[in-house]
């Protein structure tokens, strides 16, 4: 109990932050549970995910140091934590604060609504119980949640000791992080089928991507060049977008540098990284508001969407028909809502999608039109959230909001 | 005349180079005479092909360092040789090896057999009015010869003032090089639109390119760390080859070092650039056996072809018409031909080209096949050009022939 109220102590109390999370129940989530905004998109919004703190990513082939560069940001051990020649950590763990050190297991953690992990539901025990959050109380994490991720193995060795779909929950973490440290070993930089394929699952999300060469001490200089510039070269053939992705190069623990000539280069680079990874708390609350934005565009174009099947199907007879002839003429069922909402094209779902989920509803029993709920949350889009977002980010910086989207 | 005299007995006389000039002479090039084989491919070999030293081409934007950089190399200025932070060089300057100091003209150098230059007549007196040759007797220039281009400007400014197709121009010395330095300046390694172009030429021929990144003594290493990770980025998109090019990072000049840090560095890579350099002469030679060995390939498709078709169009009547349903069928006669005489596809030239050197023959004036003729060249293909590669390369590093193809 005392555990739990300190921990509460701690969560970040950004009046910003609370607004958003009040607003968004009160206007938003009302709407996309009528219109079951969820089960076309992602779950409700829960607390935890308002509450959580900027996460850290890391992903990496295995044995490049991820674990290792954790502690040595923590400037301690965590639980759970094991570090080795080998493929060792075999779990994602999500390195939080807390007043003890304990391990909370994935499915336990899975329920709890003040966590931001309710959506890992969705991968099964399978996943859950290769999950686990490490809880203590290193002072940076008050400020940011780390997750450790098991090192990526080569093909077939990794498949089969996994019940899990790898990528797809990379993806959702992907999804869900503010920043994703992407980290190499410099004395081998072999990059596996899988490792491609978690590539793949950055693509949209490159802003948030930075690149960390580690062990960089253990070679000459020019072995630094070479490698770095391989490391480069591959990188910009697979990342599609033309803005270079900021690499970090140095040796991320807390032994002494092996080869010294770059010293003074790796301290810059480290203090570079330490300066990125504390502007975080600042971007995260935006990018919150920015989700929220997003989601509540895309729950009033359901709300139309949804409210326009219902109107079609409401007639006495030739329901059935109606909505055979509405299924096969979705899109131009999107394009009327489009034009008579004046609303974007890109607030709309991907037709085959909806339509999978749309096969199980009854269109006439679909809510219909509830004005005032939309009015109020038209409101909300026009006018609370940008002032929320004036909170958030002093005038002079304004123009981080577009730069987001 | 005594000068002439003198730049002879620099000329390279390796043994096995005159050997395949010897043989090129008398059993390859009757073949390509008696098949028109230069109108349908490139202009017979002359002896300024053999012998002309190992050559390596610079491209870069303007001011990017590379006139300053062939100064550098040679340890002593070279006539015509102009340096400015504004463009300066306005020719493609062939710095080659003389007694004294002296420059030949464009037009005089196009029509000079004992010099490699022969086949840029087809370019016009549009660009030999921009073309030169810079003789000086610096030693290196015994071993070399560098070729100094114009740096490319952006776009529209460049055009105005040329008079020739400076992509095709340079796609020729592309083709002829041994070796060819892209260099790039750390200070700004903005690229323009024809510099894209100019590096499109360079595909089929990335084994050759060496990039030389300059003026890396003017920035921080760190800045360094980010413009030659942008470059290596960057070249990793555009160029198509999954194999890393070199980059040579330095200040190739011979004043002080601006920033000192990574001396030994720049030390170091500018001692691989000057090996790498070194090395030209011995896989020159075996550059050129490959040429003629694919040359010789594709003359024995060509007289094949040619023969095929005189055959089919030497009966009494109807030569007009059989001739047209050659032309028409020309890929099945490809076929034919490739079956008969178990040729390889890839010594086919591409039909279309083929076709419209064609045009102006009369099939039944045609050579018609010279077995005694093919049969030399054929013992040339299977023995002697084996031969004189076997003195061109000592046994333990055999295997080269092949990588070169
Ligand atoms: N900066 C460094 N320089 C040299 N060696 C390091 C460095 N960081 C970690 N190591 C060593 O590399 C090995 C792997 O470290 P670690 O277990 O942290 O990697 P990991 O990426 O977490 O691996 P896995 O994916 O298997 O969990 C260990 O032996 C560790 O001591
Ligand atoms: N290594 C170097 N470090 C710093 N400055 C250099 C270096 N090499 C050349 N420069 C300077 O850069 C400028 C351009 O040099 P240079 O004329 O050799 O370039 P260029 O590539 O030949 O240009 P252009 O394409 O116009 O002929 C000159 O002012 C020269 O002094
Ligand atoms: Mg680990
Ligand atoms: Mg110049």
């Amino acid at each position: 109990k005392l555990e739990r109220v300190c921990r509460d102590c701690f969560a970040p109390a950004e009046s910003a932050l609370d607004s958003l999370k009040r607003l968004y129940a009160r206007k938003i989530a009302p709407v996309e549970k009528l219109y079951h905004f969820a089960s076309f998109y992602t779950p409700t919004l829960m607390d935890g995910d308002f509450d959580s703190k900027p996460m850290v990513l890391l992903l990496g082939q295995y044995s490049v140091g991820k674990t290792t560069f954790i502690r040595y940001l923590l400037e301690q051990d965590f639980p759970s934590a094991r570090i080795g020649v080998e493929p060792t950590t075999d779990k994602f763990t999500a390195v939080m604060h807390g007043h003890e050190d304990r391990v909370i297991p994935g499915n336990a953690l899975s329920v709890q609504k003040d966590k931001p992990f309710y959506g890992l539901n969705m991968f099964g025990t399978g996943f859950l119980n290769r999950f686990e959050a490490s809880e203590c109380s290193a002072p940076l994490l008050k400020e940011i949640t780390l997750v450790d991720t098991p090192g990526v193995l080569s093909g077939e060795k990794q498949r089969i000791n996994r019940n899990y779909d790898f990528p797809a929950v990379t993806s959702w973490f992907v999804e869900k992080c503010d920043l994703i440290l992407l980290m190499f070993d410099a004395n081998k930089l072999d990059v596996s089928d899988e490792f491609k394929s978690v590539l793949q699952t950055l693509r949209g999300h490159e802003d948030k991507v930075r690149v960390v060469l580690n062990k960089c001490d253990t070679i000459t200089p020019q072995q630094l060049l070479r490698v770095y510039g391989a490391l480069m070269w591959y990188l910009g053939k697979v990342i599609t977008t033309p803005e270079v992705m900021r690499v970090y190069v140095g040796s991320f623990w807390d032994k002494p540098l092996v080869r010294s000539e770059n010293r003074e280069l790796f301290e810059k680079e480290e203090a570079d990284l330490l300066r990125d990874l504390s502007e975080l708390p600042r971007y995260s609350a935006v990018r919150k508001l920015n989700d929220v934005v997003r989601r509540a565009r895309q729950a009033r174009v359901h709300a139309h969407i949804i409210a326009h099947l219902k109107a079609q199907c409401s007639g006495m007879f030739g329901k059935q028909k109606m909505q055979r002839k509405l299924m096969d003429d979705m899109p131009n069922v999107f394009n009327k809502v489009r034009l008579e909402g004046k609303f974007a094209v890109g607030d709309f779902p991907p037709v085959k999608k909806f339509k999978e989920v749309l096969e199980s509803y009854e269109f006439s029993k679909l809510p219909k039109m509830d004005q005032q709920l939309l009015d109020e949350m038209e409101r909300v889009l026009s006018k609370d959230l940008g002032d929320i977002m004036k909170l958030m980010a002093p005038p002079k910086e304004s123009g981080g909001e577009e730069d987001e989207e």
